[in-house]
């Protein structure tokens, strides 16, 4: 699945900083075990909500063991590179801001020796200042500006998808269908022209240019193997019907 | 932002299979404005949650514009390409399983010329058969096998964000920080120095050798520019209340 290693995977911390709604601890939650992360950390929680979280039916071993803390330090205490995550257009400029696409490689590049602790923010308020303040820097997810805000389940999803996916299966083919014989195709032709003829489509004074156009035509189907035999079917089947032929 | 335009965006459709719960449809329609879709489709939705869904507080303008169907085929009547998505491990491979990284690949490469439909299935079942039996062929967004199911807002999160992602972002470094001169890193280093005499810090008999580690030690600090006159300032007050210089 990943191209992180369990070790590495088991590195980053996920730290919810004053998250207010459980829905969202839950979501965020799952999207962790969804993508093989289990570190969860929230940070000074509206406590209501973290505790109908973790107990809520169907809750995560991982939000079960989730940590809590009074406050971003000792949340983060452990990494060696804290990164916090903003909307577009958020205030201020104090911290490198990268495209999580970036920011995501230089994480993978840490976790290979050393935690890192990712940062989200309240639902409405985002991360304040003081909670940025212990940030080496911030990614921001690539929203549009008018509606940058994103869900902080969302959020949190694209973020460790972006951490895990492969970079390279973007160009790497899947495993082809295998495609019939040219035998195959052929058989599936005769049987198709047949077909045409008993059905009246073909005119007998262009036969010869039919076939060859019903040739090309077949080809271009490109039919895997493991449909030529249903088509042949279908076909005998009409043919037939057509008196042309036995079932 | 992203690397389609917006004719490109518009080509999308994000059809919703018999959706039972109001928030993920929000979800669902909160991610498409974020990553700039604005097309949602809503296939027999559970009547009570769409209701819900679209006349919710804050439901953008997108929800309220999306369109309902009675069936599947209605609604990717109008797209040349149709892309179910499914957890994995997810019964029949009567269709092509591409990773989300290829098959967006080739939803980017067909929304440059004509509409492409893009499904998800119920938050309880995914994709029915007799959906699927709609789709070209399937996409999975790489989760963990044990976990594999997403829920739904989060599931169309990450199928558009990596339908907009900037590839080529991950290796773009982002703008430097302009870093200090070599002359301003050596008057910090000689302020340094200074306050490190004057607290007792340096040894009589190893001044030159302590001279010459400081001077690599702040060298290591790849100071930012903007930072230089900040780290002036508090080794000047400092030296000032050692009593070895004048603030």
């Amino acid at each position: 699945l990943s191209t992180l290693t369990p070790e590495q995977l088991d590195r980053l911390r996920v730290v919810l900083v004053s998250p207010r709604n459980p829905l969202n601890i839950g979501a965020a939650a799952r999207a962790m075990s969804n993508f093989g992360f289990s570190r969860l950390r929230v940070v000074n929680p509206y406590e209501v909500a973290f505790r109908e979280a973790r107990s809520a039916v169907g809750a995560a071993a991982l939000l079960r063991s989730a940590e809590e803390f009074g406050g971003v330090a000792d949340a983060v205490a452990d990494a060696t590179l804290v990164v916090g995550t903003t909307a577009l257009g958020h205030r201020e400029l104090q911290h490198p801001l990268r495209k999580l696409e970036y920011g995501a490689r230089l994480i993978r590049r840490r976790l290979a020796s050393s935690p890192v602790a990712l940062l989200f923010g309240s639902e409405k308020y985002g991360l304040a200042n003081r909670d940025l303040s212990h940030c080496h820097w911030l990614i921001r997810i690539p929203t549009l500006e008018a509606h940058g805000s994103m869900n902080l389940g969302q959020a949190v999803a694209v973020s460790l998808y972006e951490l895990v996916r492969d970079s390279r299966a973007a160009t790497r083919k899947p495993e082809p269908v295998k495609p019939a014989t040219e035998g195959e195709v052929e058989r599936l032709t005769a049987m198709l022209l047949e077909a045409l003829k008993a059905s009246g489509y073909t005119n007998p004074r262009t036969v010869a240019s039919t076939e060859e156009k019903t040739r090309r035509l077949v080809r271009r189907l490109h039919l895997p193997e493991r449909d030529i035999e249903i088509w042949l079917g279908i076909f005998r089947q009409v043919l037939w019907k057509l008196g042309g032929g036995a079932p």
